[in-house]
Formats: C-alpha cells, structure tokens, sequence
C-alpha cells in the first residue's frame, strides 16, 4: 500500500507550523484557553488535512501550549493514521449517534485543556448536509471567542508556496483552455468539448505531477475548461447556465477554467469569437482587453481595492461603454475560488503585496454578445505577477467556422 | 435564441406552486407578513430558479398575499426575464457595490408589504465566497421568524414528480456504473476509468433527455462513476481520497456514481473485486449484500429510523460482524446528496411515506478491504420500491484480472 502513493503536502509542513503559530498567538494574546476548527478549508489552510467534508463533523483544535486534536468519524481513523502526520486523532462512532458528536467533542476539548475562553471560527459545526446540533458554547460551557476575521485576515496574504501553487493551477487552466480552444467547433455542444477537453488535461495534469501528488478528492478531479451556458448572444449573460448548446458560426462564447492544485486556485477565463467577427463584435472585445490593461495597471501596494475597479469604471465611462457594463472588476481567490476582498467600487480595503486576484472587467450586450476574459494576479512588492499566461488578442481567440 | 432550448422545470408549476402555498398558509398561521428565501437549494425547491449560488446574495420572497419577487445582481436579470416565469425580478449592481446588497433588499420587502413580522430561512445571507453583510432582522427592523425546519419538513416527504426525477437520476447513475466497471481492468487509474465513464455517461445521458433538459449548470454537468480512493487495502476507508490508483488484481473497489436530474440525486454505489475473491472477501462481501437486504425489509412505514439501523446491528451482532462496522446504515437524499433524517441508532424519526434513502450498510477490514453497496429505495404505504437497479452480487461485481 505504502509504495503505491506517498502522500506529501503541497505547502511545507513549516509554513502550516508557522500558519498555526500565528493563530495561536493571537489567541493567547486575547487570552484563550484553544481554538477549534469547523470549516473544511480552514482546517486544510492550517493542517493540509484533506478529507470529504459532509455532515460528519470533523473539527481541528489545538490548546494554547500547542498541544493539537483532530476529532474524525470513526471510519476516518485509519486513514488519518496512515495519510496525516496527526499524532493525536479523536473520534466518534457515527451521526448523529446515541452520543453527539459535538458532546463527544466537549470531552476531547476538556481534556486537551480547553476551558473558560475558546477561540472558534464559528459557533458550532455548520449545517451541512442535513447536520443539526448544539453549539460549542452550549456543549462546554465556555465563552466562545470568534476568530474566522482573524483566519480571513492571514488567510488573505498569500505566501510564495501559495503563489507557486496557484502559479501551477494556471498552467493547468491553461492548457485545458487549449484543449478546449481546439475541440470548440461548429456542430460540436458545450458539452461534448468541455468533457474531452477537461478529460484529456486531467490525465496530462496528473501524469506531470507524478505519483506524490495527493490533491485530489474524487477520482476525476484535476482540470477542467468548459462553458456555463455564455453561448451565442447568451454569452452576455455574465452567469449562464449551460444547456449543452451546439456551436454554430457567429457564437460568441465565454469560457472558465479550473485546476485546483492542492486545493489552490487560479482562474482563466476567454471570450472567443467562431468565424470572421463582426465590427460591434471586435470593438467590444477590445475595450474588455483594454479594461482588463487598465485594472493590470492600477493594481499595486498601497491602493484601496476600489480603486482598481473606479480605475476601469473611468475607462467604461470616457469611451461611452456604461451601457455594456454588468460586472466587477475581480475578486481574491485562493483556496476559495471566489474569496473577499473584491475589485469593487464598495471595497475599500487596501491592496497589500501578497494578495491574488482574478481580473476580469467585461462587457456584455444582449444582441452583439459578452465579452470578458479573467486572469489571475499576484500583487509583488512594487506591482502584480501575471499568473495565468493564454493569448488575450481576438486573432488568438478566432476559431475557424 | 429562443429555437436552440425552451427551458422546463423538471417539477410542474402546479406543484411548485401548492409547495409555496403551503409555506405561506404556515407564514399566515404565524402571523408572518411573508417570508425571505435565502439558500440556494431552498430556492430551487420553491420555485426550481437554478443559478450558480456565490458572493452575490440571489434571494427569493413572497408576500402573505402571495406576491412574489426575486432579487439578483444586475447581470441575472435578463437571463431571469428569459429563462424563468418570475413576474417581479428586482436587481443590485454588485456586492459589496456601494449600497449593500441587504439594504436594497429592505427596501424591495418593504415595498412587498414585508414589515413587523417576517419569516425567513436563515438570519441573512450564507457566508458564501467572502460574503459578509448584515443580518435581515437589522436592515428590515422586523422580528424574523425561522422557517428551516418548515420546510425540512416538507422537503423530507418526496412527491410522485420528485421520485420520477430520482428514479431517472438512478437509471444514469447504472449506467454510469456500467461503464466504470467496463473500463475498469489492471493498468487502468482510477482517474482515467471514471472520466471515460463520467464523459460517455454523460453524452449519453444529454442525448437521452433531449434539448428541453435544463438541470446543468457547468457544461460538464451530467452523469459521473468512480472512485474516491477505495482501491486495495484503500478500500477499508469508507471516505479515503482519490490519488489516481493504477488498478491490480486483487484489488477490492468501492465506486460512487452521480447523476442530478433537475437537481435531484439517486446514489449507487457498488463494491467490487479485480480477480478471483478470496473466501474472506466473498464472506464479507456476501454479508455486505445480505445486511443490505435486512435494511431493506426492515424499512417501512411506522417504524423508526433507528430501527432499520437497529436490524442492521443485529444481524452483524449476529453473525460476529461488529469488528468489520465503520458506518450507519443511510441517509435520507433529494436536492441535496445527503439529507436528515439519517439512518442511525440515534436518529427516532418516524419513516414515512414519500421519504427516500440511501440504503448502504458496510463492512471494512484494513487487510482484506471495504464492502459497501448503496442504493437508493423509496418509502411506499406498505414498504420501499428501490429505485436503482444493478445487480448486487459478487459474480457480477468481479472484474477480469
């Protein structure tokens, strides 16, 4: 068994260290006893812990002397053992159980030392798939601290091995991109290009990344690019939803991508045109690439995030194209493919070197089409890393009718 | 445009209609001036609007006097007009944006007759993707009362139009499942065997229901088989992840399937053996087979849920099997994949008819491997109809090694 996959972590066992350090002194600077985990991807952000989340609690905690837990469904326990470096794993024999989970947790959390003030990223476990129960107030009696502002505010400054993975998603949107640049053809549905193109860079994906790599969940994650519907003059509805059209001669189409390595994400994201396009078509095309120049430009340290979105608002504005105008700038992403802050008029948090964000002003018209194309950005020291690397120009995204 | 699809519900207006309608005679029995809808699935259920759920709060209302209204960002609201029935589609620019999504929302349920006392599924919007805002309560200045467990309730009880949709899911699912056992053979992965089978699966699939099927979101949406990491020894894990296992002789398997019909599930889930079993896999896989059979005739009407848990016990109590138990015998599914109640020792609620469960009792041996079969059974006045069909036993379950 051990030969077939070594499980590694995608970032440095180091860096979870120092992630869990960070939270640690905050809680024991607000004098707290612990903290405790609920969410799936903060316990992953924390500890690489990758499991089906559902309504079967599994929940993190670790005691301000450092001492950690992790509280798993019985069924879990030996693979945790054999795939995570936990050495001290809890559990429970089943939802709900004669016994609650969440009261089989209040013991662990007594034992480990957790009492009187708890840090916690929410108030009990979230109702998920059906799951009900007490919360973490009720079932140990102490105050609960809330920390998931906390967690968000370091979860939001992206390391360089987090930038090395989301660098390493976009490669993987990329080339799944290609491949469903290529299979887009006339005659051919969404569908049918979408599956061949995310099934063939899935296998591509996972055969590069060799037989450490242990990020996926189900057997057919990996990458995929595909449509949600934004086909013909569809397409200038920002959030379609397919209905496996054919492509026919004239369809704008806008596209999306995935590729989560190790749960991080990149996302790229084209307008493309099949046939010879018309001129309201090549215009608006243009300006969504020159908006999307303007926002590169704009982002960099010390700006508020709104900034960059009143930067493209002003460039909608000066070349008459409000009309067009349906969509934000961008969002963060991460281990979240949509994560606060926004590149929105609204969000007046300050842009910090470290932070990701998708770019991706568009332009939509009910009768000529949408037009967007999203990338993916690292903001540096003194500007932004382009992180998704795909032709934006309309030769580059012409597909032969 | 219009030619290419003509969207349909999947559930007759008529039907969603008197759903609706039993909600508000419960809001008018309370008192309630009307209620809010925030969650997707709650959405879906009520009115069958499908979006793809983010940030962006998409929220549903209906007056005590029945008038309906849906709020969406501005870039939903031409796909609402087209693609939905919604007379009253109201919109916000963006989120955050400059006046927050909430606030616009309080001044859409004022202007609805929504005041002093409202119903709602949850406090606010979910924490989706980064979002934050204030709760309902706060920006109406109304007492909101809760209605989640309202409409659990109804949603527990499955319609002659719901089990169709779960039966036809199930009818995908098996072949699916055909497929993944086809392409199933040593020197495959995992990975390349499910993603032949979730792209053939799916063509099939949409070719199958034609071009007024609306239930995809992404247009890889369909019918999916596979694995999630239940191979060899892996199998003995009843929630292990996937790592793109190559397949070997000797290997017992355990697979899941997916196929969401207008966003209804069935779930089948087979174990399987590459090769000549041994007698220790024959006896735990026959065993698998013979508890599931047991769970079978245990469910019906009157009993409780724990009961058809309880019979399952005893007959692995009965024949030594206890060592082997990892999990409780099913949950109940619909919208959502997994849904309460479950079942468990622990869970007394009542079955009734029109409630629809998973079926999957298991055993698990770290050496020898995981045995589970799931399938999916309706609740009928005098018993269960099982509403996925493929066989059980090991002769069909072993693959060519």
């Amino acid at each position: 068994l051990e030969q077939r996959t070594q499980p590694r972590t995608g970032i440095p066992a180091a860096e979870l260290e120092s992630r869990r350090g960070r939270l640690l002194e905050h809680a024991r600077r607000e004098g707290l006893s612990g903290y405790v985990l609920f969410d799936q991807q903060y316990i992953q952000y924390f500890t690489s812990f990758g499991f089906l989340s559902t309504e079967r609690p599994v929940v993190f905690a670790q005691s301000a002397g450092g001492e950690m837990v992790v509280l798993v469904p019985e069924f879990e326990v030996e693979r945790v053992r054999a795939e995570t470096a936990f050495e001290r794993v809890e559990s429970y024999p089943e939802y709900p159980g004669i016994e609650h989970p969440m009261r089989i947790l209040a013991t662990v959390l007594a034992d480990l030392g957790l009492r009187d003030a708890i840090g916690a990223d929410q108030a009990g476990y979230p109702g998920i798939l059906g799951y009900q129960g007490p919360a973490l107030g009720e079932v140990t009696g102490s105050t609960v601290a809330p920390l998931a502002a906390t967690i968000e505010s370091m979860m939001v400054r992206k390391s360089e091995s987090e930038v090395a993975l989301i660098r390493e998603s976009g490669r993987w949107c990329a080339h799944a991109h290609r491949l469903l640049q290529k299979f887009t053809r006339p005659g051919v549905t969404e569908t049918e290009a979408s599956l061949r193109a995310g099934h063939e860079a899935t296998i591509a994906m996972l055969n590069a990344l060799g037989d450490t790599y242990g990020g996926q969940q189900a057997s057919s994650d990996g990458a995929s690019a595909g449509y949600r519907g934004q086909i013909g003059r569809r397409s200038s509805w920002a959030h379609a939803i397919a209905h496996n059209i054919e492509f026919q001669a004239g369809d704008v189409l806008v596209t999306e991508t995935s590729a989560p390595i190790w749960g991080y994400n990149a996302e790229l994201e084209r307008a493309m045109i099949i046939g010879a396009p018309t001129d309201e078509m090549r215009r608006l095309f243009d300006h969504t690439v020159a908006a999307q120049q303007v926002a590169f430009d704009a982002l960099r340290p010390g700006v508020k995030c709104a900034d960059v979105d009143g930067a493209v608002m002003r460039y909608f504005e000066d070349n008459n194209l409000l009309l067009y105008w349906r969509q934000h700038t961008g969002h963060a992403i991460g281990l979240r493919n949509h994560e606060a802050p926004f590149l929105d008029l609204g969000d007046d948090t300050p842009v910090e070197p470290g932070m990701v964000f998708t770019i991706e002003p568009g332009l939509y018209d009910a009768t000529v089409g949408g037009f967007r194309h999203s990338d993916t950005v690292a903001v540096t020291a003194d500007g932004i890393e382009i992180l998704t690397d795909y032709p934006s120009d309309i030769e580059s995204l012409t597909i032969p009718a």
